[in-house]
């Protein structure tokens, strides 16, 4: 055969593209099952290895997905024409956040197993690798008792440092193990950084929608916000950051480059390199919150802000509590030039993260498969939210839109500007509904007042599709219906 | 036998009190081993039995300590004669904690294992139930590994909150499960408690001399201190905390009720009456911190300031740190009146205390013998306590004057006024050796400057006591003389 001759497309290649067609077409639905391999073998004439070829390689472009003992699906994809979220307006000056125990409520709620948890981002316990680590657990204090004994204080166990240095690496952003800062959960290293920046009474800029757990941080010290609108896609505004920048006194920048919360939006490289530019040129710390960045839905990783961070302006934390386990409380943060302040104040604040969880998730990195955890928890991740989008665009009102995070596990939901979600959160309740009202994500409570933030941590279910059926009544009554719209789901093309 | 004859003395009782008379006169010195059980038996012409009966008694009077397989040794005792440190002057006012990298310093060297830590307040390991507490670790993780799965959020969990409450009513102290905050150690606690009731900028008053922690952590939190003197014997002047109250407003008190840290005084039940009447007055908040009431000397511990607590003005922050374990960071708060402002801290500051620690904690409470392990511990601190203090009288410039603690595990020493103890720091460190100069225990550098505390967390060895004589010596050195009095022990009273 001539090497300049095209070479035919495989078989299995052609029953791909085929099928392809047929989910593009709406003729092989989302959530459907696909036919069994070996009827599909006979349907088509072809082998049987032919067929688990093509499936598979459709499993791959993200058409289809296996599940054990059952056989495959079609996945839920996201509509294209599905109209996005809507950027904020800049706020004219920085504000204190005012006390609000409506964030405190719904954190409260999400700790009660009878409420359905659309509120929270938190992850359901199934996704975890629970047996394993509860292995390692053990095997920790079987192996080395002494270390339950150990002095309270420490910066970080010096294994896990080297392991979390060594992911760094890979993504991008090398970092000395003796940077890091080893913290009880992100929540530790967000405040830590937030005391070592800025003093009572100072300005922090941050995205907005704001992720509520920041905004309650800096009203509980004393500081301001001032929120800077992130596009829905593309993250935060640079044009509307060097405004605020010019026109107030910024103590820092709490960032969420990749698949922020509420909103799921991720900067590019080029944009998160100009975004370096501007907080050097202003002389402004950035304190990133890298918690989501390794549930891409993508092939990469993206590179945290922290990669090109020249002179020790990006305090970089993050941790294992939506990715490994939660409860642990293992988190981090690399503090660049206010190093010593973080460890000073981690000092003061709990001495040290407990050495056992410390070693347990150290020895998981190291032994446990944490990749291939992450490839699962990722794909499950990726079909919740896409069940999530199909079902809201389905079950709310007309005119509804919906964030397409490209990470992560939260859906940013605008409802047509009638709806009250603060009204529909109390609704909400009576149906043991938890929900996040758009009234958490701004100091500006009017400003998401018809927005809301949806967890899709949790698996799908015929509970969950019926409490989103409930939440989509709800809004539809506010706004004069009494019914949703009956839509068919729209024919999708794959995002 | 008539009931109105008085019983005659047992023989046991005879002899313990003709060996206590020898241990008084220091005919059997401390230290020493006193004659083998079949020995004194001979020597006596006593039943074997009745030697037994005899040096439990004395045991149990603390003039003698079981040694295994090694037989009865005269314990050390504390002379009564030796003067206490002096109390401190009051304040004139409050002032912002100066930035000071030394306690930074000491802390740090404290997690190198190749300095004699007589610096940080660390008791040794092989001090702790470590393997009891390892195996109900992989107990926890073995028997329900969901627990690693769950959320974050807490603010106890509830068993060990229980665990926590029933000690508090043994100890005089009645406390409901849910008003008790579980913390990441009591660094946490204590930091929550005044970010719950001050301000930046605010006043807290707190002992003189005042734990270096305490100290740091005001200053993280901008707030300001105001140092009331504490009587090396009986804890807080209340006289002083008066003029200090209607001097200045003052938002709270820190206050250590039970072996305070650095000068182990305690007050009394009427003291501390007085001081919840005299806080009540003032309409101010106290923050007690009660992590060493379970490590008493004497019969019972010490009942907190929370027993007198109407109205909730009591923050009471504690930990298992100092008497199960170290790291595994599980300390409380019981806030009182304060609970929701602490709630809600504790979610911004680290979301959660780690369950599976929670739960090993509570399991070790119930099932595994606390009770029985502190009374070994408490037996194991008394005894380094009094071998330091014979040493250190032995050891130290004469003129050098000793603390008296009846619980805990330090000491504080008060040198002759040449001694420097900031320069006695750097001296030592020479010889590796790592101590708390006086310098970190106040405000004004100055007024510790020829005090120190001393560690007795760590078992007497050869090796502490040639640390301790190098201390002395160098010391010494300051003041001129090139060589310690050699002092014989003073004549014991038991103190």
């Amino acid at each position: 055969m001539l090497s300049t001759a095209p070479k035919p497309a495989p078989l299995y290649a052609a029953l791909a593209d085929s099928l392809q067609h047929l989910i593009e077409l709406g003729t092989l639905r989302a959530g459907h099952r696909v036919p069994s391999v070996r009827r599909m073998s006979l349907q088509r004439d072809v082998s049987i290895a032919t067929v688990i070829q093509a499936y598979t390689q459709l499993e791959n472009r993200g058409f289809l997905e296996a599940r054990p003992q059952s056989g495959y699906y079609v996945r839920p994809r996201m509509p294209l024409e599905t109209p996005e979220p809507r950027m904020a307006k800049p706020m004219a000056k920085a504000s204190y956040v005012g006390v609000d125990d409506l964030t405190a409520e719904v954190m409260t709620l999400s700790m009660d197993p009878s409420y359905l948890p659309f509120g929270a981002a938190c992850p359901d316990p199934t996704l975890f690798p629970t047996k394993k680590l509860a292995r390692l657990l053990g095997a920790v204090g079987r192996d080395d008792p002494s270390l339950l004994a150990r002095s309270a204080m420490n910066w970080a166990y010096e294994p896990l440092a080297r392991e979390i240095a060594r992911r760094y690496l890979q993504a991008g952003a090398p970092l000395d193990h003796d940077e890091l800062v080893v913290t009880v959960g992100c929540a530790e290293a967000i405040t830590l950084s937030l005391r070592a920046v800025a003093k009572p009474g100072d300005t922090i800029a941050l995205e907005s929608p704001a992720y509520f757990g920041f905004l309650d941080t800096i009203q509980s010290l004393n500081l301001k916000a001032l929120e800077i609108p992130a596009e829905p896609r593309g993250g935060l505004s640079l044009e509307a950051l060097r405004e605020a920048l010019q026109r107030n006194e910024v103590k820092a920048l709490m960032v969420m480059p990749a698949f922020q919360n509420p909103l799921g939006c991720t900067m590019t490289d080029e944009k998160k390199e100009k975004l370096y530019a501007m907080l050097a040129e202003f002389d402004v710390p950035a304190i990133e919150d890298d918690i989501y960045s390794d549930l891409h839905f993508g092939e990469r990783r993206p590179k945290p802000l922290k990669a090109w961070d020249a002179d020790g302006r990006v305090l970089l934390c993050s941790s294992f509590g939506k990715s490994l386990a939660p409860s642990l409380r293992v988190g981090w943060c690399a503090p660049g030039r206010y190093l010593e302040r973080v460890r000073r104040l981690k000092f003061t604040n709990t001495l040290g993260t407990p050495i056992v969880l410390q070693k347990t998730v150290s020895d998981f990195l190291r032994n446990g498969g944490y990749d291939h955890h992450l490839r699962s928890i990722r794909r499950a991740y990726q079909n919740q939210v896409h069940f999530f989008s199909n079902a809201i665009l389905r079950l709310f009102p007309a005119g509804t839109r919906l964030s397409r995070p490209q990470g992560g596990f939260v859906l940013w939901v605008e409802f047509p500007s009638g709806v009250d979600t603060l009204k529909l959160f109390r609704e909400a309740l009576a149906h043991r509904i938890n929900t996040a009202p758009g009234a958490l994500f701004s100091v500006k409570k009017d400003r998401y007042r018809h927005c809301l933030r949806m967890n899709c941590g949790i698996p799908w279910s015929a509970a969950v599709e019926s409490g989103l059926r409930t939440v989509g009544e709800l809004a539809q009554k506010q706004i004069g219906g009494t019914e949703p719209p009956r839509r068919s789901v729209p024919r999708a093309v794959y995002a």
